[in-house]
């Protein structure tokens, strides 16, 4: 990407991000319907209406990318760029009122995650990550960009969404890891990866995750000085395994890739 | 109480609430040192501030009555009128940058929590509960007090704030619970009782709590009309057994009751 095309996906990214907030932020705690998917994952109106607008000025600004959304599936499939949309990551905290909950917003250039925004339309938090570029914060709770760096697993916080993962992950490697980490926080979603980007945490463990999940936090994460592979420490990509695993430190994603990958 | 003692002790509640948050917001997101306790719960800088400043201001206002904190223990132990104190109830979600911890503040009357504060620092959220009175909320984020009244179990919103709850509770009628339920979201701490109080979620089950973890949150349950008692459907006291079962209707509570208390 030129530098002036990265001002102008990002200036878009931000578009859309703006867009979602107007759009999700009137439905919480308004008792929003919520159906269940064909996964058995909620959704409400919230998510169909945000990933509609988002499409609309995608169509507008950047007709030739395509885009890949949550509710609505994949458009220009064989485009170079391709924007990951998930309107709502986190559909559990939004429909029980938390605002703990996430607008992900990535740019892929041929399989690779180059742009990512996290957005908390309640509390009005933004993470911006660029590839090569530090990733910015704005929010009104403050907090500053850079992840911890001198922390051993023996101090790690670590953080996962819900214990339901040790269903379909290796739960001995799992279990091993989290008995050598500080302490355990659950719930987050995405917003986990914007504490971590904030050296507020220092380990996240995801597994079942789809791209729109993953892919706007990569550079997030990367920017903030972070690293984010698969649990085996594999660069993330569409068709990869579905696990995360997210550090504060090459050195600390090094020892829980050494437990979780099972290179022991 | 009369209703001039109890507009005092709200104002008071109130200006206690207060203090905590001038205390507690600065150290948000500001890399606090954690030292664990005696129990491996981990405390900080804030916790022991707040409890100090809450102290001070009750021992210029009412200083005939008891007050019992979870940093500094307790004082006037045989006053009629007790204060229970929490100053950061989920301290993992404070050192951890999540804005869902609260200071939660409970006035007592021979035993019975007649008046309680929830209070988020951060996003400025404030529940306050008297008996016989509805529950007032005070909170940038919008919500209506009033929880959610015809919700069968298998359409229930469940929350608990970690998984561990399991290793000292019993484990077969929590699993039962839990599989009858529509949802289960975990995290929360006591923000997830303002949730409940604000219809968003209809089930609380934890374990292990001390009275300072609860009592603020009788008067804020029951004011906004749900119920809340042990795990048999006890009323919460001190020197119960530590569980505690908050439903948004008297007909979930009896179903959850009926798993949980093993009346089966």
């Amino acid at each position: 990407m030129s530098p002036s095309d990265t001002d102008l996906f990002v200036e878009v990214a931000t578009m859309l991000a703006d867009a979602a907030r107007c759009v999700v932020r009137p439905w919480f705690r308004r008792g929003v319907a919520v159906q269940s998917k064909d996964d058995a994952s909620p959704v409400t109106i919230a998510d169909r209406s945000a990933e509609r607008v988002m499409r609309a000025i995608l169509a507008e600004r950047l007709p030739s990318h395509g885009v890949f959304g949550e509710e609505f599936g994949q458009e220009n499939a064989t485009a170079s760029y391709q924007w990951l949309l998930d309107p709502v990551d986190g559909t559990r905290a939004f429909v029980t009122g938390r605002p703990l909950f996430g607008t992900l917003i990535a740019l892929l250039k041929d399989g690779v995650p180059v742009l990512g925004v996290l957005d908390q339309p309640v509390l009005e938090e933004r993470w911006v990550g660029v590839t090569g570029r530090p990733t910015v914060l704005s929010s009104p709770l403050g907090g500053i960009i850079g992840t911890r760096k001198t922390v051993l697993l023996a101090d790690a916080e670590m953080s996962c969404t819900s214990p339901e993962i040790l269903e379909t992950a290796p739960h001995d490697r799992w279990q091993a890891l989290k008995a050598q980490a500080r302490r355990m926080t659950w719930g987050g979603d995405c917003y986990a990866y914007g504490l971590l980007a904030l050296g507020q945490i220092d380990l996240i463990t995801e597994c079942g995750m789809n791209p729109w999940d993953w892919a706007a936090l990569v550079p997030v994460i990367e920017g903030a000085g972070g690293v984010i592979t698969s649990w085996s420490g594999a660069p993330l990509r569409i068709g990869g395994d579905g696990t995360v695993l997210a550090a504060g430190s090459a050195a600390l994603h090094q020892q829980a890739v050494a437990i979780l990958g099972g290179q022991s």
